[in-house]
């Protein structure tokens, strides 16, 4: 059986890590990479990952689309370019159009029936007239705060209340992150962020709130999300951020969904840097009232990076398994770690 | 559209808690139950459960399956009978030669092809040829030490061990479990029921193991178990059983599976009376080496009863949805617990 062939749309730190981790495996290969970023484009993928090439055809970077995706030249194209699903649209309908399974990271294709209906019927049709499947992921939305929620509840007779809690520390992220989320800004400078929507927060919580309530049978009639600065105590330094004391070191984001006028969901997300320093220490937590109560934690939170692309590259056999059309995580058998040939996973 | 038709194969304390959960639901109906037990059969179940019958159908215990299933008289069955897939074979066998979905919650049917491979081959012909589907599920083996931990494994690039630990209180239990589990004897007599096969302790690891090591690709060429005597060294009372100091208060279950002659997956599962007696507290623990390291606690630790009782009513969707065959818990979507209408759940 030939190997799964995988291209890779963006070749950042998740496009990238993805790839590193594939070359790992057995089974798969890259058969192409594009980034327009002049950093990478036109380069190898070896030499920009630092990998030995070995026997493997070599891989350049292109900058054109149209020199990566030919119909059915490949089994799956990863989209890691964007978080909104009308950013990722073009992209996306432009692989399934050739014939091409999707995985998209983009945080609102993780349900883009929540916020986008319309795009995501027509998703749906594309992919379904090109006999493919196409599925949005990552660690959070994708797991943490709603299909591991989801799985939770498969032991539950009854569920009164679920509140997810993600506590993570932002201080292993790059300049960018330090920037979208407002570290080191001062209290005023961050509300301005929020009031202007340059400061996005953690992007998937109605999404999150959405799958779980269609999931496990909750009618969510409502949904709502309140951004907060994190003030720091004392001055708080990361390896690419810095919050002096008084000023902000990230975010709390909270979301609620609400079942029958009542708050049956309750999301919690506060992201910053160096959060022992005042005494947080980082997990991620299910609490779930009802018969029995689930009380869940992983300490420390699963790595946010590396998480994502674990997802990604694990959800491939499932993706190429899967009736043609839009799926979500609810869709599939559970995600799995692919420590095996890759073809071994796939149904032919 | 028609309820969900619900048949319950064994009114014991799984089938009969099944039933109260099925009569809280929506979109919903049981419309058959068969036990020989003579305190339930000819009985209505609403008298057995001490829950009013209200507008519907009065459902009568039949001691003679015949009476309870007919040819595509319902959407489903669930045999909560046996533990060991010999045993329950000719029941399922049965069922499934109805053209009827079935459900069953003997431990080793939740992965039948650890040690039962040509009953299960048999299972999924049959099932296929009746183009219906099975299912073995429960809490554990179904979710805690196995489904949890694959489902784990997701956000993971690479998984070097595993160690799945279940701490369980046996007291909320009746007379039975106190008896296969050893609750109250010496050590001696304990011994030598081990020695006779007597004692059983925990049924599944085996099936465990193998749905972890082929839902990630982990080839487990090996797989060994231990029992030995959990030994109070105070006297320790439950409500159906008690231990003397210097006797048993319940049983240590350890399995391992090994991959190419290493030890890859450590299944430890101590169930004693009392265990906070002498600072045991229950927990499940999911600890997985790897990148990135996954630690994940729940505690106290799910609820046996309810959480099988829950696994199977929640499933049903599922199976009646699955293409025909022998299902497991790693081919299907993740489990969720059912709160809306059953009907919403089935697609047609």
């Amino acid at each position: 059986m030939e190997n799964v062939k995988v291209a890779l749309w963006g070749f950042g730190a998740m496009g990238s890590g993805m790839a590193k981790v594939l070359l790992g495996r057995k089974g798969v290969e890259i058969i192409g990479v594009c980034d327009m970023h002049p950093e990478r484009a036109g380069r190898s993928i070896f030499d920009i990952l630092n990998v030995e090439k070995g026997n493997r055809m070599d891989v350049i970077v292109q900058s054109n689309i149209e020199d990566v995706l030919t119909e059915k030249g490949c089994d799956i194209c990863i989209c890691a370019t964007d978080s909104f699903t009308k950013n990722a649209f073009p992209k996306l309908k432009f692989a399934l159009e050739k014939k091409v399974n999707v995985i998209s990271t983009a945080e609102e294709m993780s349900y883009p029936q929540a916020q986008n209906t319309e795009l995501s019927k027509e998703l749906d049709r594309i992919a379904k007239e090109n006999g493919v499947s196409i599925l949005g992921t990552g660690i959070n939305p994708g797991l943490i705060m709603d299909l591991l929620v989801v799985c939770l509840t498969g032991c539950m007779t009854d569920v009164k209340h679920i509140e997810a809690k993600r506590v993570n520390s932002l201080s292993p992220f790059g300049p960018a992150v330090m920037e979208e989320q407002g570290v080191g800004l001062t209290v005023e400078d961050f509300n301005k962020g929020v009031e202007s929507g340059k400061l996005a927060g953690h992007v998937g919580f109605a999404e999150s709130v959405r799958m779980i309530g269609d999931a496990i049978g909750f009618n969510v009639d409502k949904f709502e999300q309140q951004m907060s600065p994190i003030v720091t105590k004392v001055d708080r330094k990361a390896p690419y951020g810095f919050a002096a004391a008084g000023d902000v070191a990230g975010v709390n984001m909270i979301g609620q969904g609400y079942v029958d006028g009542e708050v049956k969901i309750d999301m919690i997300h506060p992201q910053q840097i160096e959060p022992e320093m005042e005494g947080t220490y980082t997990g991620d937590y299910i609490t779930i009232k009802g018969t029995p109560e689930v009380s869940m934690s992983i300490k420390p939170e699963v790595d946010g990076g590396l998480g994502t692309i674990a997802m990604c590259v694990n959800m491939i056999p499932h993706v190429i398994n899967a009736d043609p059309g839009l799926k979500t995580m609810i869709d599939l058998p559970v995600p799995r770690a692919i420590m095996g040939d890759y073809r071994d996973f796939i149904k032919r």
